[in-house]
């Protein structure tokens, strides 16, 4: 697996509208982007930090897998998403290494990314996305 | 606030040598510095990823803070660092703006870097480190 960069760091809110003045007025960064991933049940916030972004995660609804990791462990960091050059081959090469996979194969992410998730479980609980 | 990019984003773990397989063989990076930091108990090794490294955290006292986050959360993400170019008026600047302080002045961290954290109260459940 050839990881170029941390694509994106994603972090579970209750209420971007809530989470926004931190993010722009204490951090000073901008959002460039609020997108719906309507088949993850989440409204993304985006904020560009050097070659990473921020991915603010909202639930839009009581059985979003958000909602469920809010009320479970409270708002804070959900995932890490790496960028890789080629996701089918990188889910290959871990999953002959003894990663469980919650994807087999890549799915549509918020920005038009390819994405797949490894399972916290092969990853020291640390939920890890592959991104293309 | 002037923040450039993600310096580094710190997991807490039990055991780095555990742990170095699954960030070496999986996903395929190179830890460059084995580190330990007394003052906080911990043990800390080093991945580079584009611009941002990964630090993980071993406590090496049942008292360090690491030891008691694992105890409470178990491992994974214990802290997103952001590199900016002056920490001391970097922590006036969010202080004035509301945010609670963990460290009212910058101390000496990992890798020689001057740190501040801030408290995660105010920063959306996210214990944010601001370092320079």
């Amino acid at each position: 697996m050839n990881i170029s960069h941390i694509e994106h760091i994603g972090i579970a809110v209750k209420s971007i509208e809530n989470s926004l003045p931190y993010y722009e007025n204490v951090l000073g960064l901008k959002c460039y982007n609020i997108e719906e991933v309507t088949d993850q049940k989440v409204k993304t916030a985006f904020f560009k930090v050097g070659q990473t972004k921020i991915e603010l995660l909202e639930p839009t609804a009581e059985d979003s897998t958000i909602a469920k990791f809010i009320e479970k462990k409270g708002e804070g960091v959900h995932h890490i998403a790496f960028a890789v050059s080629d996701v089918v081959e990188s889910l290959a090469d871990v999953e002959s290494k003894g990663v469980q996979l919650i994807d087999k194969a890549p799915r549509g992410g918020a920005e038009g990314l390819q994405i797949a998730f490894l399972h916290p479980k092969s990853t020291g609980s640390v939920l890890t996305e592959l991104c293309q």
